[in-house]
């Protein structure tokens, strides 16, 4: 198995065993080195007061977008965990899906920073912008 | 009805219309003047790749009880939409039961800050600590 | 006076009345629709512990930077405050002089968000990323 | 030398080669464990465009403050390093003089999750509110 393949095989069974983007119906769609996009469509189970995608969603799957763009670059034995990000949610999200890709900016020995963007289906209009810091965690 | 109950009644009806409380089997267990408090159980289908509650779990829970803070300060007829959060992540959420708080840090006529924390059932372990701005919407 | 021309007389005579630049030895050096660039020449009284640039002089002219590339795009009346904003230091800032950029990721009626870099002379390497919101202030 | 008395002298030798501190005037006027205290005087060289302290002064002299209370808590040969912060600025800082308290709120074995608060000289008035991640740095 190539190395990009084996890379690409370590995140699809990490996303797997992340029940909870099975819980938001949220699928994996992208996963190249140091980029990788996570969709989910709408659905009435996700949505927040006024019928939008809640804002957890949106950090939800970013989060993982984010994590995994990470995990791409990171040795093969490690995993990935969040230390910290921060969201601006810049619009209601209405959209009958959403799309989250994370892209790493900073690749170190400990610690990734990472871009995060949730747009609509047709990835023209933003809805949320997250920066998030990974930590490289070997067993 | 008294004010304070007409504010509790309020978040309440709210919270109620955030279907995706529902679909993690959050509770808004606490109302009080500048303090709300959301519980959510475990499940499996709220988990991350090593079974313990996903981040994006503990961020909706403690988004919305920083949300729902501010919304008990604010102008009867405003509501409340999350600006952006920063969430720092501080050990793995294991427990069988998190405990969202969210307080009201400065309440001004336009913005709030609030600060965020997530917890076990006993709230002695905290995972998760947020510091969120609040946009106080008027129709 | 044209329009754009009198954007840039109220961002230099703005940042003229910030005399913490002047402290600091900071130019700014471009101003565009919605792009300002402010530049800081090295000397020691602008070190941490290891000699290096501190990181509060990077966030200070970033932060400057990030409020006026927002105040180049709002109206003529308005004035900038920052609300809030995150960054993320790289790695040591070593360097003989350190470029900030701001620029506009959204502008709304009442808050904007803008992202900022802090990089060296040649503009190659980023030694910190910010993402800032800022307000509008009207009188 | 007490353990105690040594952490005090590591960090009053620290906040001494921080040049940039006295650029700005800046006093260690705190220093316990978990917990760090600067101060700084206003002077006109610290405004911004409104005669104001700088949002750049405020930041420096907490991220400061969170980095020391960091290092109180951190293993003798280690040293301290800003991850990234955000900080909240609630309120013009008008005041005669600023206090930057920093305070430990996680102590992890590479990461420390700090809080930080600026206030007016009697602290009882918050300008500014910090969440800062530190990282032990061992030679």
């Amino acid at each position: 198995m190539s190395l990009e393949k084996e890379i690409v095989e370590k995140v699809k069974a990490s996303f797997a065993k992340q029940l909870f983007m099975d819980t938001l119906g949220a699928k994996l769609t992208l996963v190249e080195k140091g980029k990788v996009k996570i969709t989910c469509a709408y659905q009435k189970g996700l949505s927040q007061q006024n019928g939008f995608f809640h804002a957890g969603v949106l950090t939800s799957i970013v989060d993982s977008a984010c994590g995994y763009a990470a995990l791409t670059m990171m040795p093969k034995e490690a995993d990935v965990l969040s230390v910290e990000f921060k969201i601006n949610l810049l619009r209601p999200a209405v959209s009958n899906k959403i799309v989250a890709v994370g892209t790493v900016f900073k690749a170190g020995k400990t610690l990734f920073v990472c871009d995060g963007l949730v747009m609509d289906a047709k990835e023209e209009k933003v809805f949320a912008k997250m920066t998030a810091t990974m930590f490289v965690s070997r067993k």
